[in-house]
């Protein structure tokens, strides 16, 4: 039966294609983002669920130019260590782009909030909810950037002590996202990784079980 | 300036509305979920993003009913735990209703793959990034239910180590979310934890910061 608080047929479209459309973007424009497109995903990241409506989520815009080649500094040592870490696919991962900090017009820090553990509702059985919070609220900011036509990359190679330290947040806090936002000349037709022949999407059956682990 | 990219109006206020109207639903209806919208239900999780295209979400979907009812006992075991672990706030928690796993038409258990250290890309600076992955693959799912009108409810009161035992999980795979889906009466018009006045949603300005720590 089809329920009766279903949406008409062109807005569940329209989800569906934000969901197929959206791509992780690692390649900008300089343009910068009007202010009030960057409330707007702000508003959707802050209307994400959050278990014990914790909102333990804190959101740092880095505008000042110094601070973000800083932040790109400890991006590209975490890189190049990744990169060592991977062994025989080393070469092939540093010819990946995996930020866009110093093209992109916006840069967000997302961070975990400090005072998390005074929050038993929720984190008592899983303390790790708290970033599946946050992970929640950047999922529909980058919905968000999709349809306003922006792209938004989450970038994650970072050392989270050192960028902490660098923002002087306060203890207990953690940075989980630096996210680059910004115009774009195109969007990937497919994940860039998929493009770049690094992975492949895997059959959904693959990822499905009934009454029991899949496979 | 506007992005070449942007949805057209009709769209980008779809997704805005879904965004607002999501709810974290404890309430439900027998009445079965259509096996083709559960599939674009999974077909939008599986179109989430993940670092190193790692995909690492793993679902289970319990038609069993006697499994479904072990389940729910580990739920009310936990549930009773974190009511006395609140304290003062022990009553009032009880009087919540925290899942609605008797009662919805479609339960799904959302796991960690094993095999997840195999991943450097991404994991190696920031390991909980598989969660985040997933995570973003269940609010994708979240706010299709409600394009589709229906409830979704993420229930992470259970100790993930008995639930992955009594669905014979492999080694190193984790629980973390026991999915709620199915036809409701209505959807809340705030988030049910604010009605019942548990919490309040904070101001934005309260979690933005500009170059540093909000507040």
């Amino acid at each position: 039966m089809d329920s009766p608080h279903r949406y008409p047929e062109p807005d569940r479209e329209a989800l569906y294609r934000v969901i197929a459309q959206r791509r992780d973007m690692r390649h900008f424009r300089p343009d910068p983002v009007a202010p009030e497109v960057l409330q707007r995903l702000l508003w959707a990241a802050h209307h994400a669920p959050s278990v014990g409506y914790m909102q333990p989520w804190r959101f740092i815009r880095v505008s000042d130019r110094a601070l973000r080649g800083q932040m790109h500094e400890l991006v590209e040592e975490e890189r190049i260590a990744t990169a060592r870490a991977l062994g025989e696919r080393e070469d092939e991962f540093m010819r990946l782009k995996v930020e866009g900090l110093l093209d992109c017009g916006e840069v967000l820090v997302v961070a975990l909030a400090d005072g998390r553990e005074e929050h038993i509702f929720g984190r008592r059985t899983l303390p790790e909810m708290d970033l599946a919070s946050v992970a929640c609220a950047i999922q529909n900011m980058w919905l968000a950037a999709r349809v306003e036509g922006l792209g938004l990359g989450w970038v994650s190679i970072f050392d989270p002590e050192r960028l902490a330290a660098l923002l002087s947040m306060p203890e207990g806090a953690r940075p989980v996202a630096i996210l680059c936002i910004g115009h774009v000349d195109a969007f990937y037709d497919k994940p860039m990784l998929e493009i770049e022949q690094w992975a492949e999407r895997m059959p959904i059956a693959s990822v499905l079980g009934e009454n029991a682990w899949p496979g």
